[in-house]
């Protein structure tokens, strides 16, 4: 996409690892802790090269101040997370549809590479994942005739299956990838390896989506056990993904964007001291992706 | 396969649901509750028409006795739980494949339609799910060269995604099929609503495999909110899966088996008294399937 494009690509690992700079703290990681402003002071302290922030902290402090102080910091946006939700009402509605204009604008003034999508699940009551899949569809039509006329890229980020039903219907790369040929232009793939790392069609995906398709690239980590479907993942290392693996399986197609670290982990990192958290993810970046 | 066809077909469905001698009782579903004795005698009197017993059911009691045991009832033995784990020692090891070779015999005694396969996920302390997934296949390919000389059908269950790492590498019904055709006839798949319901490539797998390969089909229901990866599985419309159209699909492809009911439910069913289960069971086999 055009937008990654103008903006610097990260330098070259540090003997085969992340070097900070080539991070991007997905703001998540550190919800319970940190404000927006928090977020930005920590990832300059600790040198990383850029912030991805939810939406709920960009809001906290109104949309206009966030990209205020995202600007001065000087620090990539390697994504705003999120829009979607296309089936939260049942039907594709006009309310729907017009927050996730707002969710573009938002990407577009904090100046992110692209609006990550979280598309839905089922309906309320509904058993019906086909129909799911149409509103989605349908959803996301509507939401690129929008972000190309602001350029502002839209990613798709496929959920793992265990969300399928409460979260995100689209699961699996493939189905992400078949949706964006179906839209064309302007809109790609979030690649967050806690959703996909199990899919035995992964790396022949990868390569379909090629450098076009691919807007994101998420760290963390699939631990054993994990203890409950949402807030238990794990710090990159402390899993069983093969992290570096397809890290150089994105990179190998041309991704050059920054590596987002993103931890809902309800247990353990939440209730950390959060300059703590930055340390090990920059440890972490170094020796195991 | 030449198993199933020799058994007789299931009556049709009352106004389109299951009467219960289209169901069989997955041990698991009561594995608390009752010995396999128990859970024969609990068929017998709720009518249903088959069982599908665990292996520490029938090694409780001794293999011999438990195939006396069945045999005597006229019960239908849907399948054999479980067979696979070829990873678990982290390569594959003469003792894994000769406890696959007493698996199938187990199966030949108790009559079951089929040895049903968790596969393993990955070895102790691995990443490399490329890895794991080759030693299943070879795995299998051991299995299945014993299993055609004594007639039984091998049905390999793909599992949810959420388990790749700890139980089975083999995660789609797509992925299933694939390897059944690498490896030839005498083995398919064993469908699990649970497991699949999600995938969007579901309905085309299930038409590629055909009655061929469709060699059980198991019933639960995926609960809102999941509370845990294991044993949170729901009972046949108390969650979001559309049960009847997935017996449908299976039907409209031949499948003429029993519709086995496997929920593992550490909170709410194995808890229960086992013959309130079974009568809940039989209700939503009529109501919701």
């Amino acid at each position: 996409m055009s937008k990654q494009q103008t903006k610097p690509i990260a330098r070259p690992a540090i003997e085969g690892g992340l070097s900070p700079d080539r991070l991007s703290l997905n703001t998540a990681t550190v919800r319970p802790q940190w404000s927006l402003q928090q977020c930005v002071d920590g990832c300059l302290r600790h040198g990383f090269g850029g912030i991805a922030p939810w939406r709920d902290k960009v809001q906290e402090v109104g949309v206009a101040n966030a990209a205020r102080i995202i600007r001065e910091s000087g620090l990539r946006v390697s994504g705003l997370c999120r829009g979607g939700w296309y089936t939260a009402q049942g039907a594709l509605t006009l309310s729907v549809i017009d927050d996730n204009r707002r969710a573009i604008d938002e990407a577009v003034a904090i100046g992110a590479d692209c609006l990550v999508m979280v598309v839905g699940g089922l309906a309320e009551g509904s058993k019906d994942i086909a129909g799911a899949r149409e509103i989605v569809t349908e959803g996301l039509a509507r939401t690129l005739d929008y972000a190309r006329t602001v350029d502002m890229a839209v990613a798709i980020e496929p959920l793992h299956p265990m969300y399928a039903a409460d979260r995100a219907c689209v699961n699996t790369v493939k189905q992400a990838l078949d949706i964006c040929d179906q839209l064309g232009t302007g809109i790609g793939v979030a690649i967050d390896v806690y959703h996909v790392w199990w899919d035995p069609a992964l790396l022949p995906q990868l390569k379909r989506a090629g450098k076009e398709r691919i807007l994101a690239f998420h760290l963390c980590d699939w631990l054993l056990p994990t203890r409950d479907l949402l807030t238990d993942r794990g710090m990159m290392g402390d899993g069983v993904i093969d992290l570096r693996g397809l890290r150089v399986a994105v990179e190998a197609e041309g991704f050059d964007g920054l590596n987002e670290v993103e931890i809902f982990s309800e247990q353990n990192w939440w209730r950390r001291d959060a300059d703590d958290v930055m340390r090990v993810i920059a440890d972490r970046g170094r020796s195991c992706c």
